[in-house]
Parts: structure tokens; C-alpha cells; sequence
């Protein structure tokens, strides 16, 4: 077998057996094959796709590359029966702005009875990661490693963690290069991404949050649900329990986007408060999470157990365990104020009256990532107290200077390009807009 | 600028401008820009194709990526006038089976008055390569210094050598890279490669042979076209005169392949003799070299002075004076068996009687390459004595036992792969073809 003859067979559309991708990316992670013809190769899958049968070989080479945990020895029962359920559940997202989910979500189903390994990301782009917001709490690691994360399922059912060297490499090579030779939005070589660090974590049912709207990489919906349905069919092929909720990304999640911002809007939620959307998400993500993992029978059990979670006190105290756990300095969830914060805040008033009708919500994103809450090189350093404190959603009614949002920084050297993408992200009408849009749009696979 | 916008742009089958392409180019063959990146940008390239516009900026900047040769001073007279006219001229084949004509063109075109200063390149897959050839001739250098170049044209009109490092080093570098990214068989990036090649050269006028049929590059005949007209317009916008001419590649031009065989039936057609199909193409070509270099008023006129050139024993000299110059053994122009032989011969028979209908060529090519007359692999030596002798023409009656080829032969481990490729080269049919195509399809660009 020759990999150029291989990229030519994709360069001209055709079909590759499970073999010749093997022999790609096992060739590529032992690094017999040169990046340039990774390069070639992954501009062909690119501008030419992938039939199911590809890529779900490509994501078991993907996850065989590295090692697969195994955690079917800490599966949980079901309350009062004794009964052991697939309860090894985790939750992905493919990213927006002010998406601070999982913070809430993992404590929440852990409380629940179910075992969450949750393997995140840095920020991308636009979008914030999961690790990046954790680290806002001082001491808390997210670099364990494959035994001090099983200890800690053990311990307290869920750890939040980063790709570990282990996991996945082939993706982890793959992923830098994709990032260097604009190859990221193919929906094929994403869905692989994604499925094969997923279904590394030795879980048995993942919940896919497929973000679209204009502040989610998916800009259309149609692209979203073709993702979702791929994603959902290759974990199905693969013996996986899977849904994918389309989600609207329009505008920011919750009120606030910045790394110390969104822990402190996911203790609220934790603390039963916090905005309406964000804590309506969580619970419908939440329910999803219960129901493949059997702990409830239906979905509306599942709300109703979220919702539990979080009434009686056990989400927040799971948090609380979670943070202790990892390192991190437990103080922050009674008292968020503690957190790292911006030393200044200016407000962006609106200019005109009316009603906010839509907002350029990957803008509000980049803005946040000039502030220095995100990164523009992989070398830079995040701070973790700047960001954005939404005040109006989209609907609402809108006065000549009144706030539409309040900008928290630290360098004034940032504010001036910051502020541009804020002021021009809101687009404000005199009529209110026709017809809002609802959080979750649709669900695939269930 | 950053690279990964340009390649995303390409990606999106977007337009780049004049600076971007100079941008990568300049950037690549600096070294500046890696050849993941460069992998990526040459399949969105191949699979998105390029406007004119950007073929013209492509082929310009990788010939301006090196050193751009003026010969201008050493253009020729009209002979009887004193008039200086256009005689820089090349011709340039897009490679086949047993196509020798460089070898015969240039001393004849040379013999005539003009000056040609041919850079020629090596076997490429199954096809022959002039420099290949020519090293067939004992001592014969084909890697002249530009000084040594300059020299050679000065003295005797003609000059047969290699890319030097100077010559349009973008192209060198994005060759080797092509060939294994499977990026090879894209009209814009050949055609930029072969006119900024040719065009360093410092010649005014530029016959191309594109190649179409079995044992082409170019199967298809509009593939073939299409090919021309992208070069010819190229040149035309680079201020050359450029003429396509599309000829046949349905069966090996001439009666022998193989690198000293083509040197000895080169100097057969210069002596007078050889096969009337080679004989006819390279009147053909050369009679368009001197229309272009204003060395006759029209094509009737070109095809007389060469057929002259022949007749009167000039263009052997010319040849002889080339070989001299170059180093070779000028012996072999006049006792051809003193070139290298292969020590063994066998027949290659027909099974069946019947007539001639038609050849796989590229296999009768790939049968030369597997008895090392070519490279399989780039480091391979060359073995010049090998090759094949082709006893039958397609239309040609074939009688049961007939030889329908000769294969001359030094390893006895090579010659079973080869004597099957030969063999199921040939098609025999009881009925002969309906429509016996000519050697010159059409002109492109007169």
C-alpha cells in the first residue's frame, strides 16, 4: 500500500477500505507518514466527504491510536433495586459563547447517581473551553492522569479532565495540523475528532449538544443536524448509546461569557438561580444523560431528577467535591466573588431604541478572546477574569443608553478593538423580532 | 496575510490575487512556508482548478523564483537580409512512448539558423525523458553550468541540458513535492510548471506537443486540449508565441523505445531514414519552430527548410557538433551499434491472426521502465541499453507467430513482468480499425 496512491483515490472520491485508513493513521501517529501527505490527504476527505462505512473506521483508528479506558466496573446501580445500569454517560459540545454547561451538568448527573468521565477542551477560536474555565478556580488541575482519574470516578462519580497523551494521540496530531492547513470544518473530520476522544472515556451513552446560529461553527442549522447525524450514526455503529440535541447559539448562553464569569453564573445555577435559558439547557441536557443511562424511564423523570439535584443542595455539594478534588480552592463556590475579577468595567449603551433583534454572537466571542479571555496563539496565556455581562437578550426592549452590555477587562490596550466587536454585534430594530427561536431545536437520534 | 486564509480561500474555490500567489510561492521557496502547508494548498489547487488570471500569476512566480535567462543578444539573422528575427524557440512534449523528437528537432531547427536552448527534464511514470536519452550517448553532460549554456548557443545554435538549480527553483521544489501528494495530473499546476520552466529559458517562441491517448499523460483528447489551451494563453499573456499541436499517443511514435534505441533511431531520421510516423512529426514541429521564429513565412515553407536540413546531411552535423560539445562520444552518430546494447533479445508473438486494432501504450511504456530503462523510484540507476522494437503498427496485418515486438532485454529477473505487460499490450482483431487517426489532431493557438 502507497499513500499516494491512497490520496489519490480520495483526491478522486473514492472509497477507502477500513485497511487503508488504518494504515493512514496508524502510519501518520507512528510518524512513518510525513505531514505532508497527512495535509494532502486530509484537503481531499475535505472537498470530497466520507461515506459512513470511512468514517467509522476513521474514528476507530482514531480511538485505537491511543488507549481505551475502561470503567465498566464502576457502572452504578439504580437506587433502591440493586440493578446495575449503563450509567458511564458523558456530555459534549461543540462550543459556542457563554457555554458553560458542563460545569453544571457534570455535578448535576453525578448527584443523580451516574458516573460522568468528562474529557474536555480548550478554548477554539471564538468559543470557550471547558479546561479554561475550570482553571479560573485556583489549584484546580485538569491534568490528571489515567489513574487519578479513575480514582476519582471512584471517589466522587466524575472528574473533569484534558486530553491526556494517552488518549487519542492520533487526534491529537491530527488536530494541529487540521488547525494549520484549514481543513477544521468538515463535518467528517470533526465528527472523528470528537467521537474518537469521546468514546475513549470508556462511556456507554454521550449526549451531544450540536450548537448552530451565529455564534456556533455551524452557522446553519442543516449543517448542525448533518454533523449530529453523523456523529449519532458512528456511535451507534459502535455499539454507543447517542443523541444530539440541536441547540440555538444565536445568542450567548446565559449572561455572562469569560472564563471566572461563567463559574460564577454556573454556581448560581448550581445554587438553584442563575438566567432561565442557561438553567432550562442544563436540565433538558441533564434529563438526556439520565435517560441513556437508565437511571430514569423517560425524559420528564429526568427533568424532574435535574431539577432535584439542584433544589436539594446534593448538584452544588457535588461541585463543591468535585473542585476539592482536583486541587481547587473549594471557597469560590459559596463565595464566587473570590474568583479572579477584572479591575475595570465599562458599559456598551445602545444608541438607538427599539428591540435587540439579533446579535453577532461569534463576535461577542472574539471580543472576549481580544480581551485576553481566550487565546490567539497556542502559546498565549488566558486571563481569567475578563469577559462579557450580558443585560438584554434577544426579544427584549431596548432604550437610547441603556446597557446592553458591561465589558469587565483589565488592559486598557484591549478595550478599544473589545468594545468595536460589542457595539456592532447588537443589531436593534423598532419592531420586536417576529419569531424567537426556541433553545433546543431538534433532537437526533432518540 | 496569513498561509491558512490562502488555503482556506482556495479550499472554498476562491480567487486568489497576483500578491497572495506570490506570497506562497516566495514564501515556500524561501523555505518559510512548510510543505504541510503548500501539501494542502496544491489539493485544493488540483480539486478547485484556478482562473487564468491566477494561472498567469502561478506560472510567473515560480519563473521569477529564480533566475530568468536573456539570450536576446544572440538572436539570429534572416540569412540574405541581415534582419534579426525572433529565433529564440523550444519545443516542449508533455512526454509519451518512444517519443524522441527533441533530439532530432533541435539539430534540425539549429541546422536552419535558429537558436534553441533546450532545458528537457527525465522520465516521469512511463514516460521517456530526453535527458535519460541523451545520457545514452557515452560522456555525454547534460548538467551545464548557464555560463556553459551561453557558451554552447553561441557556438553552434543549440544546447540540450537539465534544470540547473537557478532555473525556476519554485518549480523544482513543488515538483518532488506534487509527486507524492498525488497532485501531479492537475492542467493548472502542469501547465505552470512546464511554461515557467520553458520560459526561463529566454526564448520568444514555443511549439508545444501535448499528447493525447493511451500512452499520454492526457487520455482524453479535450483533457489534452484543454491543457493546451491553458499553456498557450499563459504564454500569450507572458508576451511568447506559443502553438499547441495535439498528436497521438495510441501507440509508441516510431519503432523503438528504450534510451540508447531512441538515440540510434533519432540518428536515423537525421541520416534520412527511420519510421515515416516519427519522420512526419518531427518535420511537423520543427516547421512550426521556424514559422514561429520567423525563419520562413509559412508552414509549407517550415516543412521544406527542415526536410532541407535532413537531405542535405546539416542537421546531423548539428548533431554531431551538440554530442562533441557536450562532452559525448560523436562515434555513435555514425555507427549507432556502438551505443549500449542489452545483451539478450526475445520476440514477443502473436497468438492470433487477425490486424492491429490497437496498443495500451502506457503499458509498453511501463514495460521500458520495468527493464530499467526508467526510474520506479527516484534514486534508481537507469539502464540506457534496454527497451523495446516494435515490429507492427496499429492498422498493420498480424499473422499467428508473427513477432509483434522485440524486447531487448539485460536482467533475465526483469523480463517476466515486462513480456506480460507487452504482451497484453497488443489488441488483435479479425477486422481492420474503421478510422486510422492521424498523427497531428489539431493546432491550438495558430
Amino acid at each position: 500500500m502507497r499513500v499516494v496512491d491512497l490520496i489519490r483515490k480520495k483526491r478522486d472520491a473514492g472509497e477507502h477500505s477500513r485497511e487503508e485508513i488504518e494504515f493512514l493513521i496508524n502510519g501518520y501517529t507512528r510518524g512513518e507518514i510525513p505531514d505532508y501527505q497527512m495535509a494532502a490527504w486530509l484537503m481531499a476527505v475535505f472537498l470530497r466527504g466520507m461515506t459512513k462505512a470511512e468514517l467509522t473506521a476513521l474514528t476507530e483508528a482514531m480511538l485505537y491510536s491511543g488507549k481505551v479506558l475502561d470503567f465498566t466496573d464502576l457502572r452504578p446501580k439504580l437506587p433502591g433495586t440493586g440493578k446495575t445500569i449503563p450509567g458511564l454517560v458523558d456530555k459534549h459540545s461543540t462550543g459556542g459563547v457563554g457555554d458553560k454547561t458542563s460545569l453544571i451538568i457534570a455535578p448535576i448527573v453525578a448527584a443523580g447517581g451516574l458516573v460522568v468521565p468528562m474529557i474536555s477542551g480548550r478554548g477554539l477560536g471564538h468559543s470557550g473551553g471547558t479546561l479554561d474555565k475550570l482553571e479560573a478556580i485556583p489549584g484546580f488541575r485538569v491534568n490528571l492522569s489515567n489513574e487519578e482519574f479513575r480514582a476519582a470516578l471512584e471517589k466522587c462519580g466524575c472528574a473533569l479532565i484534558g486530553q491526556t497523551a494517552e488518549i487519542a494521540p492520533a487526534d491529537k496530531k491530527i488536530y494541529v495540523l487540521r488547525d494549520v492547513i484549514g481543513t477544521v470544518e468538515s463535518p467528517s473530520l470533526i465528527c472523528a475528532s470528537i467521537m474518537s476522544k469521546k468514546l475513549a472515556e470508556g462511556i456507554e451513552g454521550l449526549v451531544l449538544d450540536v450548537k448552530t446560529g451565529s455564534g456556533a461553527f455551524m452557522k446553519k442549522e442543516e449543517d448542525a443536524a448533518y454533523l449530529a447525524e453523523l456523529m449519532v450514526e458512528t456511535g451507534k455503529r459502535m455499539g454507543k448509546k447517542v443523541v444530539a440535541l440541536i441547540t440555538d447559539m444565536d445568542q450567548p448562553l446565559g449572561r455572562l461569557a469569560g472564563n471566572a464569569l461563567e463559574v460564577k453564573e454556573s454556581i448560581e445555577v448550581l445554587a438553584g438561580g442563575g438566567p432561565s435559558d442557561l438553567r432550562e439547557l442544563c436540565l433538558e441536557l441533564a434529563a438526556w444523560m439520565f435517560l441513556l443511562g437508565e437511571r430514569v424511564s423517560n425524559l420528564e423523570e429526568g427533568r424532574a431528577l435535574a431539577a432535584e439535584m439542584i433544589a436539594s443542595g446534593r448538584a452544588r455539594d457535588k461541585f463543591r467535591e468535585i473542585v476539592r478534588q482536583q486541587g481547587g480552592d473549594v471557597v469560590v463556590v459559596d463565595d464566587p466573588e473570590k474568583l479572579p475579577l477584572a479591575r475595570n468595567k465599562v458599559d456598551v449603551k445602545s444608541a438607538s431604541a427599539g428591540y435587540l433583534v439579533s446579535t453577532q454572537c461569534e463576535q461577542l466571542g472574539i471580543a472576549c478572546v481580544v480581551l485576553g479571555g481566550g487565546r490567539e496563539k497556542k502559546e498565549d496565556a488566558i486571563d481569567p477574569a475578563v469577559g462579557l455581562e450580558f443585560h438584554k437578550r434577544v426579544g427584549d426592549a431596548v432604550r437610547v443608553g441603556e446597557a446592553l452590555c458591561t465589558i469587565h477587562y483589565n488592559a486598557d490596550a484591549r478595550l478599544d478593538e473589545a468594545r468595536k466587536l460589542v457595539e456592532t454585534a447588537y443589531m436593534i430594530a423598532a419592531e420586536p423580532p417576529k419569531n424567537l427561536r426556541s433553545l433546543v431545536h431538534r433532537v437526533i437520534g432518540a
